[in-house]
């Protein structure tokens, strides 16, 4: 015993490092998160206030400027203060594609780390195990055993599995949308950094763009926007679902209750939205209310995609009804999976407030899906994470409307785009707005990323015993 | 027996009617709760339609008109679509008043009825019983016993306690405001009409205005609006927050959870809008905001107070900063309290969402608020009332963005003083609004009132049982 202690003091510095960041992250997992999040927007702010960073022609970004660009990217928002396709180096670009990367993949490591080192004092392993286990009849109740918990050193197995899977949807990617843009005459090597581009934009949900002409070219291109949908809609789903999919793509009957979820609120969305915009747009001939009816589902259904956290638009948002800006408002919100690139509450937090209400409704002791049963402490999270979103979004609105006077429709639609990471923008998000418009919007992005996926970790860790039981009394409600 | 069945099907015919509609309300409260308003709404529109509802130079109301004046009315909203002070004759106001006392103190008595009815069935004569014990420690658990529910019958004599106890109050208000008004220099039957008019308005949370110059002569008057303050702040606590302050006014520790969560929380929204109203505007020429700061203060508290059901207005509210008004939708909302003439998901339903947040961050197994432990049941039907509110809200909005395109800041803040019965127009609630546009908004007030009662007690209603249990499984959330 001694001589453990003892060699582990005398240890190589790196290893007692890695032993002190080991203990902080099982300890405070929500605050190791936060932690690291910071510092990776303060490297890569610092990065873009370089001189290398800008084109040669443009004068080093200011800090609000290249702060915004930092946690925007960090956060795979896609927001953007300066124009993405001309301000930047290749080092600035550079930057940019390896900050989503490392964002994106980062988020969903780090939220599958806090879920597994929570769950050692809790029990909530079972919040990932039952999300990634392909036997339902697998699922436990009670404390997961202390053997079981997974220590920090075994994240980098976790992280490797994760960046190889993302890796190679992203090749799949790359490899359909190359074709389409050499046909539009684009140079190899152009159109080989734009199809990287897009296919990194695309899976990590960021929505950045890397030409001045941005998607006009395949602004009606159903290859194009497809392959975009596609790996939007993949990005969104979070990794318990790829961990599931991977295992068990044939066999529905071995999904867990979290994919299931997940998948029905994704597709009941996408359509849901689509049908929306279709209906709403309808004869608007500043959108696509105009166009034949394949090309209005066409834009409909991606514009469905793009709300819950791509980010990527063919149209100019201002033209569209302000109608069509709400439901937006609604699905950016929502937004995607957890436990992935996309923002916004999550799927299933949403569905979990629905089907508490369908079992109010029907009378049920207990929330029902899919043949299971799902615990009441799961609502009261929930909840939680609903109210923390909407106090977010509601103070950001109230102070960004103070500071710049703009119309609700646009400023609720850009601070809910920030806090959701979607990126997408009625043009509200621009160069010369106030330093401090820029400072709050930076702050939602950077909560609304952070926020979700500690908020709920946070929560779930700090479980308190309680050793008397307080007389109970129940409230008029509603 | 035989003889008491063949007594009944002999008896009068008004016994029989009271029987067959005591025995529907027993059954069914929420859907007879929703009758005798539907049936309330269509006998006043139908009245407001006759020539002798307008006044002599003005003709006849329009159907949609006449719809919408009534259900503005009969549901305590304040919403209107004419002038109040100059379309209608003395018998058309007298609707006016009549129609503000029966839809306040009916759901008043409606809500109770609800509550006792339901309660026979479920035990959920607690919620009732807790909110207007005297003696925390008499709280129970389980079932009540058949023999101890209340009976249509019954709701007469509670009928006459709430009516007498409201028109006392009125009583009190006229008296305090008739003297300022006589101050003013008008005609004594004249002050008195006025007097009345605005005691009734302020107390039922209606915020109709009997004069083409509305508050203008008092709008800086701190008598004047201090009892119009007062008269809307009684009303929207609640009868059952009355029933126990009148037996134990000067004994708070007998106070039941109900009494203490309605009374903190309301206090604390007064505080907290004012505050928030106070450094909106500041400044604001176009508002209160460049006048002294006692007026100031004033200004701020009034809104703060009909935000959220009074329904007053001292300004051109479309003169406010945007910020303000968005403040002014999430006040409008929260609503009141419960069983009270104000509208909104109420103080409490908001209340318990917080507690449940609070529990969950302190990691607490449940709600706890004032030393009394909160059912988690509670929560489910909280959250229900919400989500439901949030959609109608958001299904009013869209259709009525999609109608008018007017900006979201005036249709958002219309639609949400609709739903939530409070009164106050931006300006975008007018006699020329298109039919459709009147019918959404006419509508959402009719849900709105009737909703938030009706849905909690039908909700509680239909408990079925169940005789298996489900394997649980928990999906992530957040
Ligand atoms: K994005
Ligand atoms: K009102």
């Amino acid at each position: 015993m001694l001589e453990t202690a003892a060699q582990r003091d005398d240890g190589p510095l790196l290893a007692r490092v890695r032993d002190r960041i080991e203990a902080f992250a099982s300890q405070y997992p929500a605050r190791f998160a936060i932690v690291v999040f910071a510092v990776l927007n303060i490297i890569w702010t610092l990065l873009f206030m370089t001189p290398l960073a800008t084109r040669g022609d443009e004068p080093p970004a200011s800090f609000i400027d290249a702060l915004f660009t930092a946690v925007s990217v960090i956060c795979v928002t896609g927001l953007a203060t300066v124009d993405m396709a001309t301000h930047w180096s290749p080092f600035g670009n550079a930057l940019v594609l390896v900050g989503v990367q490392v964002g994106g993949i980062g988020v969903l490591t780090l939220a599958s780390l806090l879920g597994m080192t929570v769950a050692r004092r809790l029990g909530l392993k079972q919040r990932l195990m039952a999300a990634g286990d392909t036997n339902p009849s697998r699922v436990r109740k009670g404390v997961v055993k202390e053997g079981q918990a997974i220590r920090l050193g075994d994240v980098g197995g976790l992280l490797k599995i994760i960046a190889l899977s993302v890796l190679t949807i992203e090749a799949v990617l790359i490899l359909l949308l190359l074709p389409r843009i050499l046909l539009e005459g684009v140079p190899f090597w152009d159109a080989l950094y734009q199809s990287v581009y897009y296919a990194f934009m695309s899976f990590t949900n960021s929505g950045f763009i890397p030409t001045v002409e941005g998607l006009t070219p395949y602004a009606t291109d159903p290859w194009f926007l497809g392959v975009i949908m596609l790996g939007v809609f993949m990005g969104a789903l979070g990794f318990p679902v790829y961990f599931v999919l991977l295992r068990n793509l044939k066999h529905p009957r071995l999904w867990s209750l979290h994919v299931k979820l997940t998948l029905f609120g994704s597709l009941g969305l996408f359509v849901a939205g689509g049908l929306a915009y279709l209906v709403l747009e309808l004869g608007n001939a500043d959108s696509w209310g105009d166009a034949d009816f394949g090309q209005q589902l066409l834009q409909s259904l991606f514009m469905s995609t793009m709300s819950r956290s791509g980010g990527f638009a063919t149209h100019d948002l201002s033209e569209l009804n302000n109608s069509s800006l709400l439901v937006t408002d609604m699905l950016m919100f929502i937004g995607g999976g957890s436990a992935s690139t996309a923002g916004g509450v999550k799927v299933t937090t949403l569905m979990i407030l629905f089907l508490a209400a369908i079992a109010e409704a029907r009378g049920r002791k207990s929330m029902e899906a899919f043949g299971r049963r799902i615990p009441s402490d799961v609502l009261r999270l929930a909840v939680s994470v609903v109210l923390w979103g909407a106090t977010i979004v509601a103070a950001s609105t109230i102070l960004l409307l103070q500071i710049t006077h703009e119309p609700l429709d646009y400023v609720l639609f850009d601070v809910i785009s920030a806090f959701a990471t979607c990126g997408l923008s009625t043009g509200f998000t621009h160069g010369d707005l106030p330093w401090a418009a820029k400072a709050v919007l930076a702050a939602t992005m950077f909560v609304g990323r952070i926020g979700s996926v500690t908020l709920a970790a946070a929560l779930a860790a700090s479980q308190t015993q309680q050793l008397f039981t307080r007389p109970e009394e129940r409230p008029i409600v509603g």
